[in-house]
């Protein structure tokens, strides 16, 4: 089968929690050129579950990315089914015991993609949404010096407590299924994944987005349970429970200090980001409520709170799914691209 | 085994959806005297889940719900395990074949406990946190002319239809333990208790309370997870899968204007409640936003909006968990009650 994307090979990758994963790969997907200065090029990693494709809606001519300026580069999350993941990854490291990642694995390898691959050594502007934006603060702590601006949206430098939690529940619901066989199912785990999509779907949107009942008018579904069956379970069904799994725990575990160069001293992490940042979270986002962005902007000397004012909650920051807020974050890139 | 609560006979009580429960049984205990003239009563119906034991932190000499002053009656929900429910019903209504039961069926059947066993025709308050609001809602439309005063805290009139889909979330993480066979269980499924506990856990307590680690510090837990466990899949394991199933579509299925006597006109029926009512969401609850609260406060001839000023989330109503909320209810009710 073609496969419109490329892959890079990250060889035996040793990861942050001790693995090493022989063979690693990297999948990513570039649009645009990159110029002969090497100078335009923008860092845009994928969220939790979704897939290069998944990031396309805020990339297009006349948009803030550009393809005619700039050089966009995708990386896909390790677990996400395209990069090393537990549904692609040969024995023994397969399915089930499939490593632990972190972010700062995801974006190590990112790195190694950038410099080694294409030789880049200043990165434009690196923007993402959720875990996304988990990887954009990686990327600012990490390699503060590698790059004019950041632009995480509706995302958090530190998974918080509360949205722990709230994954705690989706985990509990997919593994209460008895069909998921702790990792080791040939037949997915149906009812499972059926079961952490109803789950997720009360926290992905806001009280306030039901309460207009966006999921018919604006979303067009026939009815509440349409709305659970058709984009929820539908949403979650044709992913490998075990991917969501690793991706899930990178998530929850997700912490800019939580490496050899913090050793945990979050706001030391955070005072280390130097490239001018709008940190944009979802006014009505469940699980990265503003003010958690807000205590995160004011431990960072160059960035700005800048809520995105929606009630799509979650998805106020994409995928794209609501017109009015890809214009006002679009809108929002292009002041930062400018600056 | 000896009780400390006595039992009122319904006889063949027909359900709004159609079954009959012959011999059903309503569960109550009672605080204080009635007295002669027969006007000092208070109802306090029970919460999903709660049993009569549960609601007794808002009762006390010197509060409020003074039992010296008042004749306090709780009466048990449908389906909570005391009352009528699946886990206590003989064959053939037993199990995952008890009928639906409505919040207007069990004020209905708390209408006949009052009425006919006290020989009460006036209430002076009745008073409810979540479903113990629902209920209280529902006293306030269905006998508008019986009450003097409502105190519906954390609660609606109404289950929105965001509250709905957290629900569905609980429900499948519940339902999707194979050992739960449709409900025919033998063995209790403990796997789908402790998911569902842990897909509660986000929705009760909001972000701001597990910011500030008050599961740690305000409760006493040890860590995170000794919070999920000690807390929540205690508090979820004691319960019958079947029972919480049927309080929890009682819960969905919430609506004062869902029977004959508004035909589905919510309006009207939040018109209709007569009593002098202070609404009290809690202020950062996630499934009865205050919002919700308002929105219904505006439609009711004689209702105030009193937010509780707390980060405790729904359990900012109870059941007497942080003592700060507890005054605050006290105080307010205390007010309500001297008007």
């Amino acid at each position: 089968m073609a496969v419109d994307y490329a892959t890079f090979e990250l060889g035996d990758f040793t990861l942050q929690r001790g693995a090493t994963l022989r063979g690693a790969k990297l999948a990513y997907k570039t649009f645009g050129e990159l110029n002969a200065a090497k100078d335009n090029v923008i860092v845009y990693p994928t969220w939790y579950s979704g897939q290069h494709y998944d990031n396309e809606w805020l990339i297009g001519e006349g948009m803030a990315l550009d393809p005619a300026k700039y050089f966009i580069i995708i990386p896909n999350m390790l677990g996400n089914g395209l990069s090393s993941s537990p549904s692609n990854t040969p024995e023994p490291y397969n399915a089930s015991r499939f490593p632990k990642v972190t972010a700062y694995d995801n974006v190590r390898a990112q790195h190694k993609l950038v410099t080694e691959l294409f030789g880049i050594s200043h990165i434009r502007l690196v923007v993402g949404w959720s875990m996304g934006a988990l990887q954009t603060f990686h990327w600012g702590a990490m390699y503060p010096d590698m790059m004019d601006l950041l632009a995480p949206f509706c995302g958090s430098a530190k998974c918080s407590r509360h949205n722990f939690v709230f994954l705690e529940g989706v985990k509990a619901a997919l593994t209460a299924d008895a069909a998921f066989l702790d990792g080791w199912y040939t037949d997915k785990p149906a009812k499972g994944l059926r079961a952490a999509a109803r789950v997720y779907a009360g926290w992905g949107f806001s009280q306030a987005f039901y309460r207009a009942e966006l999921d018919l008018t604006a979303m067009g579904y026939s009815s509440l349970e349409d709305f659970l069956v058709g984009f929820w379970e539908g949403f979650f069904l044709p992913k490998d429970a075990n991917n969501l799994l690793t991706m899930l725990w990178t998530w929850q575990n997700g912490d800019i200090s939580d490496n050899d160069l913090y050793k945990g001293d979050f706001q030391a992490a955070l005072a280390a980001i130097k490239a001018r940042t709008f940190v944009m979270p979802g006014q009505t986002d469940l699980y990265f409520p503003p003010e958690d962005s807000a205590s995160e902007v004011a431990g960072m000397p160059n960035a700005e709170l800048i809520p995105v004012p929606s009630i799509w909650g979650h998805f106020a920051g994409g995928p794209g799914t609501n017109p009015e807020d890809v214009r006002f974050l679009d809108r929002k890139l292009r002041e930062l691209l400018a600056s």
